[in-house]
């Protein structure tokens, strides 16, 4: 299989660090944003939508949206349960972390970080700082409570939220603030298979 | 078990369409969002992420996200497919719809309909276009090809979609320049148990 992605993306990280952790081999083939390649032809027959990652099977069949490709790789082993209540809690975290986390923390790090903080982006930047707060104190409420977010073993759930959480601080969040938030990470970093984001 | 929902919200309204087409037995149990009831005690600890819907299970469980919910309640019929590819495909539309669609669509129809259009809001509402049209047009390319999002037969992924589409209008997107989605959407309205909106 072949991964289409930007290894500077939360969303294209979240992939290659599940498949990683699962020990899949596969073939990563970097796709240049800032140089549009998201937009050519032969890409948007890949995914029209124009986003990585992208995941393309040996037969040709294509899968966007990070966290629809991580259940598809994580389907059958341990980072899925079986449960259908726990798999429904897998997604609710997911569909929160697209809504409520990403757009307000992968944003800030954006401009804070690629953009290097232009003047007309700061409001921008400082508009995304409460909701980016407000998704972390929703997780650190979680994992006050339990190791993982669904429970006492790691899901796709984690990953998702794992992509941009561990990098928050780029985009100004200071993680000092939430203790079981930073016990967390160091529960992934230590997994045998683990690889960073660079 | 129980719905909580405000009707006017397209995300509330897909778990309704849903229920309603299965035949499932429910409780609505109405929530104002403008009165800030999605912010007491006693709704955190339903959802500590302050938003409906919410589906609470008769032994109390709870679960957020319009589309986790969806997808748990269709767990076994057959709007949720079998064969994991598909059961992919739908995710990667729900994902879609949560990212790349309901914060252009649903915010521009917010904007003009619950708030109308103030004057504050008018330069929102148009940076709000070009991305819901893009979101458009990456849903009429699908279905100029297959009857509905993933493949012949209805599933979660087209409930998800439909919330907010077939209300674009309300938020300044012309659907008459989507011939195939707007035959979807009369599928839809055709199919038995079908509820509208209000
Ligand atoms: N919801 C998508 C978001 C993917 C996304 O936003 N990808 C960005 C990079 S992080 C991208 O490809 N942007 C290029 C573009 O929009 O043209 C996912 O989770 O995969
Ligand atoms: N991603 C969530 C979005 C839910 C959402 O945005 N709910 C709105 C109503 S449409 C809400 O409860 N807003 C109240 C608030 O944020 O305080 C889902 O799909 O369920």
């Amino acid at each position: 299989m072949k991964i289409y992605g930007d290894i500077q993306s939360g969303n294209c990280y979240k992939i290659k660090l599940l498949v990683e952790l699962l020990g899949l081999s596969y073939e990563w083939i970097p796709v240049n944003i800032l140089a549009d390649e998201t937009q050519t032809a032969d890409f948007l027959a890949k995914n029209p939508n124009g986003k990585v990652p992208v995941l393309e099977l040996d037969d040709g069949r294509c899968l966007s949206e990070s966290n629809a490709i991580l259940n598809y790789l994580a389907e059958g082993t341990l980072y899925l349960p079986d449960d259908s209540f726990a798999r429904a809690k897998v997604l609710e975290w997911q569909f929160f972390e697209q809504y409520s986390h990403e757009p307000f923390i992968a944003v800030a790090r954006f401009i804070n970080k690629y953009l290097g903080m232009p003047e007309d982006r700061k409001a921008d930047f400082e508009s995304k700082q409460a909701g980016g707060h407000k998704a972390l104190q929703v997780m650190e409420r979680q994992l006050s409570k339990t190791d993982f977010l669904v429970g006492d073993r790691m899901t796709t759930a984690d990953i998702t939220l794992y992509g941009y959480t561990h990098v928050a601080d780029e985009g100004g969040f200071d993680l000092a603030q939430y203790p079981a938030i930073e016990a967390w990470i160091k529960r992934i970093q230590q997994l045998p298979g683990y690889v960073g984001m660079s």
